[in-house]
């Protein structure tokens, strides 16, 4: 087994600066830091778990809960940024999924505690409103797209207002003012706030807000389709989106009935879901959700506070969601080609 | 905090049937566990990690292990497989995320040695070999989805020549003899398995092997977008894709070629991909890969055997990939009507 001397040598060293890297002491060079982790990686050396941790006084560990994994295209993102925010503070994450399940949840809690990690991240697939347990009130804790119904903890959450904002905002700039938005169950916190911020916009630019130009419904494809379907009677020359998904059924409405994306209808997705977002034809100009941000944050603020963490002061961060500008928004002059069907034939006397 | 015996209270059960519970003994009615399991959970109650440990000398928890769970969308599938399955037999799963790094993985690796895990899943986010760290050597282990370069280990990994097999035999069922297939890089095992599949239903059908049907190149959607134009040239009644997200970009192509799917091309897609298979126009006939079976046979695997996992006994497992029959396939009549461009004014010349 090598020792810590070994390691001391290799890096070319002291013995002082090995130990204050794997103590995760903030005094120290980036440069040296990582002399020192590719000399520990080369000798395969291994601190001892407990004796550091004996020593310290820290586990060095976090936990990541979160309550359904499969489901959602998403949570991978807010893992990765979890993640890398812990190897880059030393610290390592222990990843718990309960399925959504109320006892899994209680076991999950519990063998945090048992570890005796220094926080625990708590993550939903969707942003929503959580109960946290009790027993989870001993160990500072960050929510990641949610927020707690009970007692207060520091979440942090995309701007979802900030983001229907955007979407809206980038059309009205090119000169939309029959902009539709498909929505998701209003719910959903998502889709509240994406109204609002769809409504805020409209307002700024002294656009009238219209009912007739709403739809509410699921998150799906086949949402998007039936409601683009609908929505071609009241002529929008361009659609926002509650997601990417709604965005892909939009697409397939709207070429078969012979509509030109962006010419004849622009389309504003959410979520920049990897997947689906770039590789539509033309690509998806949509919202990004901070999914990676919002992991990296939690755990960065883990870190740097520790057991200093005010459970007694809630505070709900709001992170950016951007608009990420592709190929399906244009200026609206050819959208009221929406008139007649097949509209492909009768642009030109539509435009008129 | 409530006691062992309060759990047995409140289940109407003895003391030593909790404790059997607690301890996983495998001579144990599922109702009568799943009773404890209720008062357990209705107390809260909770058996000291440490102390049940030395007592029965079990850690009750496995490791999971993954390479990069935020570039793929299946990852999900078998982590949930995993947490199912660990759930069931009383188990705590540690999930711990590499992203790929050789560095993370040693420090994956050591953890979860350092917390006495009794068995680690190790799973790669597509079907590749891997290098399996020496540290691991020294506890039960599962490969998913990969499979070990170095000494003998178990793994799971999905029958891609049975899929590929599946997917072109569901066509040629159908009558098609002119199927092409769009495969990724013959690097990816996943890639030569399913060729090989495809190549073994096409004998048993007697249909010869044509390479001017075959296009090679990634997993996209633009891939499949652009290799379906090149193959117009040469007129497949149906084309075979690698992913579904391959389909997509098919589907792109061969509609704005004014090409019906599936009255004019059949298309099979692979993965059976919850955010896209099921919710293209027309829904996606593709073929099912076992994420899920793979995570749940692993830990299943992990928890009979414990201790006794003979690793000097290498097993490949091979799970079943099945078709899922959807609505891009039909018989291949009109087919042949991709001779002329745009094929839809001049299908009936060519049907004659």
């Amino acid at each position: 087994m090598p020792t810590l001397k070994d390691v001391a040598k290799l890096a070319g060293v002291s013995f002082k600066t090995v130990s204050r890297v794997i103590n995760r002491s903030p005094h120290l060079k980036d440069e040296m830091r990582q002399k020192v982790l590719r000399a520990i990686d080369a000798l395969e050396y291994r601190p001892h778990h407990n004796a550091r941790h004996l020593r310290t006084g820290r586990s060095n560990v976090l936990a990541f809960i979160n309550d359904d994994i499969a489901m959602t295209p998403f949570a991978g993102r807010i893992i990765q940024g979890a993640q890398e925010a812990s190897w880059r503070n030393g610290m390592l994450l222990l990843t718990l999924h309960t399925g959504g399940d109320r006892s899994f949840e209680r076991a999950a809690v519990h063998a945090a505690i048992d570890r005796q990690v220094e926080g625990i991240v708590f993550a939903t697939m969707y942003h929503r409103a959580v109960e946290v347990r009790e027993a989870a009130f001993e160990i500072p804790l960050v929510l990641v797209d949610c927020f707690a119904s009970n007692g207060p903890h520091t979440s942090v959450v995309p701007d979802e207002t900030g983001g229907g904002y955007a979407a809206t905002k980038c059309l009205l700039e090119r000169g939309h003012r029959r902009i539709a938005m498909i929505n998701a169950d209003l719910k959903y916190p998502a889709a509240v706030g994406r109204l609002n911020g769809y409504r805020e916009a409209l307002k700024d630019f002294g656009v009238e807000f219209d009912s007739r130009l709403i739809r509410t419904g699921g998150w799906w494809q086949e949402d998007g389709y039936e409601h683009a379907i609908s929505l071609l009677e009241v002529k929008p020359t361009a659609i926002f989106c509650v997601s990417d998904r709604v965005a892909m059924g939009v697409y397939d409405a709207l070429k078969e009935r012979g509509l030109r994306i962006p010419e004849d209808v622009s389309v504003v997705g959410f979520d920049d879901q990897e997947l689906i977002a770039p590789h539509l034809r033309p690509a998806l100009t949509t919202v990004r959700v901070p999914y990676f941000e919002m992991g990296s944050w939690a755990v960065e603020h883990l870190a740097e506070a520790g057991r200093a963490v005010d459970q007694s002061k809630r505070q709900i961060v709001r992170l950016d969601c951007l608009l990420v500008s592709r190929c399906s928004v244009s200026k609206p002059f050819q959208g009221f080609a929406m008139l007649g069907e097949p509209a492909r034939a009768s642009r030109k006397k539509h435009r008129a």
